[in-house]
């Protein structure tokens, strides 16, 4: 509680002077003012970010948060649960999607287990030594974790925030990776947004319509019985939320309390965005919305933090493969901003006729 | 027209039962099927294209053809054309946006001169022996090219592509640049998509909203006079057209002769692209349409060819920036396709539970 409460302290909201100072850089490049579009407005949130002329972004990580969920007891889920572990274990050996997207993208992954029900012992690669829960608990029978357990999750999340921030990275991504944690993160939108839970309610990684209605049924039951007080997003994350998710918004609180970037990727990613938004609404400044999301709940809670996404390619995996995608093209908008010849130093006219 | 015709004969539709080959591998991938959206159909749609089951994209290149247009006489323009030759030097130092965007993607550019009312001698990185006009004429007082003229620029963008192929590119992305080259574009899009030019004509570089209502009866007035026929593209290409965009459209043309997938940029790149798929509706089956411009006949183009653009990033820039970007996610979805971990190599359980 001690650190997260430090961590809070330490937010600033972003000085809106910032992105003028971008702005008229850019807008004395070689190009017609604004044509850039949002690949100029990444390159200010940047500038604004880290109230620095000329940003870095050398050294890229994303963060991926593993855990389990009682709740797959009740077949919310396409994929057993042993497969949380066995996609660990593909992350180490680099063959999971992220794996290839981080690459691409020139970023570091950091597989962080928090809540997998299964020992995984030393691996390289593998952050193993705050493991918060093993699995949480059924929360169509009680709370998925005490009010303990979900600080502990937030303040594993920041803690690790604090340690990359110290080793010189600029820019964080988020991921995820638990069977069932869609369920969870349904259950999160509908409590924080007030919809409807059948309207942040998707099908996963791919239920049959049948199953959808029992996992609505579900959700809708379980925020009956455990009654999370919408107006304590802790209480929201312990009752029906995931480890994983309380290490994503951790991630965030500790993102924007050392002024780092951080890319949140898609479904599970924004409700543990919304759980930190909800702490601490300052936090958006520092978040930038990887991509549309096709698991309905996404469009929620991005329309509660007023975030739009960067990308929009039909994707539903998580892990962080959003993020690493959207890092892409962040990192062309400061490119941009930094290695663009003004009108100047290129001889050409920016005298504008009509 | 002997190239054009030969390299018409050359063009083969795509045939599908590739893209079931590939989607079978995709869903052997440690993912839930379909997970990756649009990454999956880039990839599908790489195999098909070159009839490989593990294509290559190691040799990217993207075009850029500049030209010059009489239309600007009228003042459809925000900027003087003396800004042509200037970017076209801009291109050559490295400092436009598409040089940033291109080393980003780790694509080469190649500047063709097509059409500049410039001589530029001899500059590395341009393509300076394969002018047709030294600007198109005013298509206000009558064509812009002639017949002649047009198809020796689609046959400019043909012969390039052939000799890229052979050279071993494996993608190709298109760009543009010359002043006053939207009003060609709107042109174009509305003679040969049959909407009103109001409907497909915007304010390019920033023009005013009087400049706009200027811009719009100019090509309205210009159609009338030229009467270009909707059913002979290249009639149009000649009538209301530019140089470059010609190029763009050979470009396309020799890509899908040769089976090599080719990005197209803004909408300039597209009513390029238009010309092509109207000539032979078969390219249409190797291009993958970059982005979604701000420039509002892009839509109208995009839907006449039944294309989705990749990207939606506001940009209104053209020389093949929304090309460079649409590239990383193209090679990404390849990337997936060829570097995933399969089920059994990593021992993740594929069995559906419900």
């Amino acid at each position: 509680m001690e650190l997260l409460n430090s961590t809070l302290k330490n937010i600033k909201p972003v000085d809106e002077s910032w992105y003028a100072i971008a702005q008229k850089h850019l807008d004395n490049l070689t190009k017609p003012p604004g044509s850039l579009g949002r690949l100029e407005e990444f390159a200010g949130q940047l500038v604004a970010i880290t109230e620095n002329r000329s940003p870095l972004l050398d050294k890229k990580v994303i963060f991926t948060f593993a855990g389990d969920h009682g709740i797959t007891e009740e077949g919310v889920s396409a994929y057993p649960k042993e497969v949380t572990p066995q996609m660990v274990f593909n992350f180490i050996r680099g063959g999971a999607g992220i794996n290839v997207l981080a690459r691409h993208a020139g970023a570091e992954i950091v597989v962080v287990d928090i809540g997998v029900d299964y020992d995984f012992g030393e691996l390289n690669g593998l952050i193993n030594t705050m493991k918060v829960v093993k699995g949480t608990r059924n929360f169509a029978k009680g709370p998925a974790m005490t009010g303990k357990e979900a600080i502990k999750c937030i303040e594993v999340g920041i803690t690790i925030a604090n340690g990359y921030a110290k080793k010189g990275h600029k820019i964080f991504g988020t991921g995820d990776m638990g069977i069932g944690n869609t369920t969870p993160s349904s259950a999160i939108a509908a409590v924080l947004t007030g919809n409807p839970v059948a309207k942040v309610t998707g099908k996963g990684t791919g239920i049959t319509d049948e199953s959808l209605m029992r996992k609505i049924r579900v959700i809708e039951n379980g925020i009956k019985l455990n009654k999370p007080n919408p107006d304590d997003a802790v209480d929201v994350l312990a009752k029906v939320g995931g480890a994983e998710i309380g290490g994503i918004a951790g991630l965030v609180l500790g993102a924007a309390s050392n002024r780092i970037p951080v890319i949140i990727d898609g479904f599970i990613s924004t409700a543990g965005a919304l759980i930190a938004y909800c702490i601490e609404p300052k936090t958006r400044d520092y978040m930038f919305a990887a991509h549309n999301s096709v698991e309905v709940g996404h469009t929620a809670i991005l329309a509660e933090m007023g975030l739009k996404p960067i990308l929009d390619l039909g994707l539903r995996l998580g892990e962080g493969t959003g993020a690493a995608l959207a890092m892409l093209m962040i990192e062309a908008g400061l490119k941009i901003y930094k290695e663009m010849a003004t009108f100047g130093e290129a001889g050409v006219s920016n005298e504008i006729l009509n």
